[in-house]
């Protein structure tokens, strides 16, 4: 492993390096492996889902929201150990990454997706489409997320939003 | 800004500038920033949204087409003056770009989009998908669209085709 | 054509032929152009469809298995003479790739993958959602699949799986 610098780094070799980050962040999601997705943020991280209507009006709801991997941690527990739902895939198509500014430490990039969700006894259908808004820094040598909103298109609040976006 | 040479990127640079093009340009259209929107097109481009079939036999018919940017500017100034719709967000994801050519003063790709729609009072749809077949040349030292043509898989026409796709 | 050499490749190179080849594969399948389809393959390669949950279970049922080039080229056959459908179009849009192994002479890879299907009549729909899981080697001084699995999300057995994913 080594030490990346986001500053060192030209244009496409940020790029590739998020991209890197991104694939790893949503296989670990569609591989259904989530105790490794806190592994993707910083110690103090943000995380955010918000509608869209919401974002761009400033208003503070979120629907799902957790400030450092702690949180994040205890959301995993949530969800296998409280919560009932029944078995679905998550797959996760993101499209090109945009790195839209790189200074001091860190960078900001935005990265549209879409997320299918599929049932045992349904086809796959579009669960939530939208764009995540991320900060991402250097800690412990790897790229991470300091701060990831996912803003997705709809108001309606997704009926089964269980697993991360 | 640097003057791009296209004949001198490699072909992995050039692929990097080309997903930069249509990152900027998909996010510019998802952000409903239409304004920016012909900034992504030389002075003398052609625009075209065609139905596969009719692109497939020659077919003349295209649902939109415009010839020069300012035509581009007209529609973005009946999108906001005369048409009536209910509000809506427009989110692209887009595949794998493919340059297939590169001579001369321009290159050639393709690259496969999915256009999600989503209503307030609705769930994320797919709206239309297809393929972008673009011409790229260089001007005023940026990459710019001088043609695209958004071909789409249906063949009936969007019934609420209202933005540029 | 310049011989390819996987190990000499930096990760980033690997990543960008990775995409070329699976951009080649998508548009090939997307265009309708199937006799090209054998051709990213090599000679004593591995193609199956197979749903999430057996493969997750071991369980050893694929929707599709072909062993050897021969018998892709028997499938396109196959498609072209003897089955009856309703024209269609598919249309593939893949997120990013994640090499996830580069050792000896080949590499394994993970790409997600959503497969929209439109019919003259119809809008575009969702029709196969789930990850590529490959192999990939040089032959012939070119990247090909040595292996392609095709894990799809539902466990529902598409109602008309003619084409390839």
């Amino acid at each position: 492993m080594t030490t990346l610098d986001l500053q060192r780094l030209s244009p496409a070799e940020r790029r590739y390096e998020l991209d890197l980050l991104t694939a790893g962040y949503v296989h670990a999601l569609d591989d259904g492996d989530l105790d490794r997705w806190p592994d993707f943020f910083t110690e103090d991280c943000r995380y955010k889902i918000i509608p869209r209507e919401n974002y761009e009006n400033d208003l503070p709801l979120a629907i799902w929201y957790c400030q450092g991997r702690g949180m994040l941690r205890d959301r995993i527990t949530a969800i296998r150990e409280t919560q009932l739902y029944a078995p679905r895939a998550m797959r996760h198509v993101t499209g090109n990454a945009l790195v839209t500014e790189c200074a001091g430490d860190g960078m900001h990039a935005v990265t549209n997706y879409a997320v299918y969700e599929s049932t045992l006894d349904r086809t796959s259908e579009v669960f939530n489409v939208g764009r995540y808004l991320d900060r991402i820094v250097v800690e412990d040598g790897q790229m991470k997320f300091a701060e990831k909103l996912c803003i997705f298109d709809t108001s309606l609040v997704p009926t089964s939003l269980i697993f991360p976006i």
